[in-house]
């Protein structure tokens, strides 16, 4: 087990407690929790960016605002994450489209972004129930930040809480969606059980935010892919990590409940993509969902917003016409290829990042064990650096 | 003049005004408004039910809440407006589908109507600055009436209101949702400037709800189409009514301020139509809004949203399958053609039908002279019964 | 009937020259035909281009075979067009998107225009059963003209001409093609019953190809922007020509035999269009298609395809990325409104310039009658210049 | 290596082959090949039905006609595939649905399965350049199987086989479509390079036809999903066979040429869905594509069409409703999950039926090497039953 590189101790002290009790007495301040490169699997093929996130698209900033309150029936356990394509997105437009692989969730403002082709404001993950809450609190961010008129059609996407959230309580409120917009930053992203992940669940694990990024070559323009999820999604037996049933072979751990849940996808990327192309990436995300093993269950609303920061269209102008750069389609295929991989790869920095929580009515729902996991990788022929095949 | 036909005496004395006055020195209250048969225009070929609304299908009812008060910056000219395909559908959904003609507005909920093919909730029409707090208001309402856990993800349609509204107040409340809701009622729809419509501008009149309906004969399976639209599109130069250039020859009684908007178009149907079939059929609205005379603007939010209360799939079901009746495809024309009439009736309803309204810092919204149209439908060859050609 | 006002002299000669080389014995030889604007009528509000056709588009062409043999069951009355939107469209691609309004009939290459979102093929029109062979007709155009490796997926559209035709005998042949192709041109444009209307029907008078265009004010670019259909669509009662219901009031005239078809649309544009904004206008050219007076039947094939020539897309090049002028979705409006207009005056031109035709078993299709027609627009207000209100 | 399977003799002897001569000297003659079951590859959850191929529901038929002659420039490698939901779909037709994942291709008559929510016609695969004489072989096909008349939409969908196929020859006749359709058989379905797969190559091994399907349990229907695939996408190094890379551990034996291709995937059930559902169905067999490894290239056509058995629709009635049975929307996940395991399974048995080819110009595209392919499963802890992890 010394081959476990991060974090070491407290994570043996978890696999001591496991092993001694079998089964995992979690709290959720004991665990230490890594992102999946650190525990040495390699998703995919390109580089991942600095942070290995969608902030490695240049001037993206996110912002969580978590609520975590309480316990029994009334426990909280939600948020609100925003994600900024640059810092004045209303003025400075930028190329964007949706893509809805299913329904049973929301995305609003979905439709303007696919008329226009671009994105003009930002966009926030929540719990579904809060969709109507955050929803005005965009409108109210909008309202006072410019006060002309307007019409605003914000972008909000859901996933369901109310495995670990009372969510009928819709604890968001406008100044939440203010302050996520507020405090986004660019670098780090906090990942797991943060902001909009707060209560979410996937593959009867712990959800949440992931994030990850791929970095192009230069003969393919350099260019920089982000994604963040939003994890919800998915059955136990269906997930796999780079190809390896992980679901099959880690059948303990189950929440007490659990409802089928969603997953959104943001992408970003500073490759000169216009909204058609957009969308075609944004389809390809699915396909990095489908890796991780789902195959988007009728009651999951799976739902990807992708846009560009490579160029921006100015909301005001008496111009008639503008000068846009456009990649070549026959270009496309790294961007293709690499969101991809990033997506797969966020869904799994969901789960290795993410922490066992306590929610309502006292449904525990367990983090991914990392060193379980290391050791299937092991023993599936990954992690070939330290002895695998 | 004799041969106005409908509540002549007001009529005449507004016009008497409008002679005496140079210009309309109307307030909502003088105005004696008609619906477009009463004024002898007779659109299409299909006969109208009995309360020529939406309201003809059964079970159908309709609910407004309208906000109007005050002056000035802050006047309040909003509200909500609630269509139900039954009383309770939530558990018994119907077969639903959406069509988005130009997507520069809002309709939540439609990738959930879309992907299940089913509607499950109210359908609510407010100001676009309201979604949010309107989204919010039905899901209240249904964790109200439907304890147990629950994803509800509402349909809720805008049209920008703040022409004659301070819209950024955001007035209407989760309380005015359930009130419209509870309300909702069968008969006679209250049409113009009420609910939703309350601050609607179309064609530069006053505009927002109007509705019509169509009864297919026996052969065709006496089914009934019934329209509901939120009228708050087109420019003035566009306007047509069943083929004549009104907007061309009334050019005068123009709002001081007006911005382009959009129209909601809701329809309603008993013929046993499944999701596909329902979203032909949507499709078609759009082509009675082509005969009123926008070209659907490039700021136009031009959503419709179409359903069966043919038969209901209940929520739970221990059922693997379901029998359902659908409708030929070949049998389909009849249906086709009673949507685009009535939808074009229905927006004509809400133009004679709405009064001239001052609203948002003094801007005064004419509602279209009934008498003026009557001479003009005359010249054209309309109003045949009463000697033109 | 003196009223006619269009230049007479040519088409007599024309029709004199048909009468002595023995090909048109039809009826139609005595008619007279017209544009609609020859005949007074004058739809919308743009001005149209120098041919009134879609090869005011600087760089259009179109190319009609016309196959006219024989009589009775297996009368010969079908052909091909084609549309070119410029001389190397397979090495120079145009920005372009595709619309099915009702999808009951072919665009074949639709995919690939859409996932591209460019057209990298000339447009060919023809008869149903046709489809297949004008299909192999492009692609062995195109591997004579470029004899390197290629994947052809040639744009292919039709309506069904079996009332006129023997469609079963499918006729037109890949020389047909490649001929239609080759002599397609710019300038005057034959309307009618030629190349691929040559059996077709519209609102149960003899249709086909019909063309037109309108110019943009210099304040909104100056555009061109042209339409050319193949008309095979709508009921008679249906028929409206500006909003005359000119189909209520000439109701005899009637084929022996009829089907329901199809309409195929095609807009030209030069200005600078991305393939998202060409798709909004081929939306609207079905409003220009409903203000004639179907409602898209179900047996009604009807597609539109959209291109821009203002700028072009190399097929091969080793650049990432291309400069493109896009216009600015604000000023959009423009577009939508002259393509609503044109393609209502393509549809009545096709009727106005198409003559009565007697094909399969007999089966006459009678032309639209001018005088009765001019004498209705007057009776319903229209043709203010002669004597109308 | 004494696990291995699977006709052993011939494959060790290839094998032997390899490693003598550093190369595969293959003729197509000289190889074993078997399906990945065979292998003891077990792709997923449900069991597959007794043929393991979409010919498990019942009435479905499969019909090649392979053209294999000669050899250099002219080289002949292509076919045509023939799949009938039943005996005379024309009469009867079933509820079926397209999807369009990457539309660098054609899929003729989908606009109409996609209007109708039916097919009405076989569905035929071939090379790209064949796609015209297809159609018109289909046509022929119901013109003469079909006196009256009749609006003909047929499917008709390709893979480009120019790689080893001289595809610009066109080699397929309507005869041949023909004889496709008349000699369409239940029970096993030749794989590999047969019919429309016989120039196919997928992820640069030789690709081709494959199927496979899967039986749901008694609680969920009993029903059956048959998937059949002309596999010819994706690049070597994203190959991935049940999870592992096995694209990137077998890095020789590339084809001297090779352009990136496409896949069509054709789903038949005996669930009840309608086309709604068909169509979610269709979206999911993509997500089996995606766990080969592939990510939809751009240059890739990848069209899907799904139908279901379980009733028919009357192309002739006098009745203005029919009575049908639908899946609950929420029983629909075992159909999804079967789907993509079908589909997943169905590329690799592509694969590993495929047997080496020598083509245009001499060009050799590879079988994947059996043995090779067990050792590295093996290595990556499958083939469990046989000693692994």
């Amino acid at each position: 087990m010394e081959e476990i590189v991060t974090r070491p101790y407290r994570i043996r002290l978890a696999c001591l407690l496991i092993l001694l009790s079998g089964f995992c007495v979690t709290v959720s301040w004991g665990e230490e929790r890594a992102r999946v490169r650190e525990l040495g699997i390699e998703i995919g093929h390109y580089p991942p960016g600095e942070w290995n996130a969608i902030t490695d698209v240049t001037g993206v900033k996110v912002g969580h605002v978590t609520l975590y309150e309480g316990k029994g029936r009334h426990a909280v356990r939600t948020g609100v994450t925003a994600i900024l394509p640059n810092d004045d997105v209303w003025q400075q437009n930028v190329f964007a489209a949706t893509y809805t692989q299913n329904g049973n969730g929301e995305m609003t403002g979905s439709a303007w972004v696919d008329e226009a082709g671009t994105l003009e404001s930002p966009i926030l993950l929540t719990g579904t129930l809060n969709v109507g809450r955050v929803h005005d609190g965009v409108v109210q961010y909008l309202i006072e930040r410019y006060p002309e008129d307007h019409v605003a059609l914000p972008v909000v996407a859901e996933c369901y809480d109310g495995g670990l959230n009372d969510a009928d309580g819709r604890q968001v409120t406008a100044a939440h969606v203010i302050q996520a917009i507020r405090q986004a930053k660019g670098g780090t992203v906090e990942e797991g059980g943060v902001g909009a992940g707060t209560g979410m669940i996937a593959y009867r694990f712990k959800g949440g935010i992931g994030t990850a990024s791929r970095l192009l070559p230069a003969e393919e323009g350099a260019y920089t892919v982000g994604v963040l999820v939003n994890a919800n999604c998915g059955r136990r037996e269906n997930l796999r990590i780079d190809g390896v049933p992980v679901g099959k072979q880690i059948t303990d751990l189950m929440p007490e409940w659990h409802r089928d849940g969603s997953i959104i996808v943001v992408v970003a990327t500073d490759a000169p993509l216009l909204s058609r192309q957009l969308r075609w990436v944004a389809k390809r995300a699915m396909f990095g969902v489908a890796r991780t093993g789902t195959f988007s269950r009728q009651s999951s609303g799976d739902f990807v917003i992708a846009f560009s920061t490579a160029q921006t269209v100015p909301r005001d102008s008496d111009a008639l016409t503008l000068q846009v750069e456009m990649l070549r389609n026959d270009r496309l295929n790294p961007i293709y290829q690499a969101v991809v991989e990033a997506t797969e790869e966020a869904i799994i920095n969901a789960l290795t990042s993410a922490q066992t929580t306590v929610g309502r009515n006292g449904n525990t729902v367990y983090a991914i064990p990392l060193d379980r996991l290391q050791i299937l990788m092991k023993q599936y022929g990954r992690l070939a650096e330290r002895g695998s095949p």
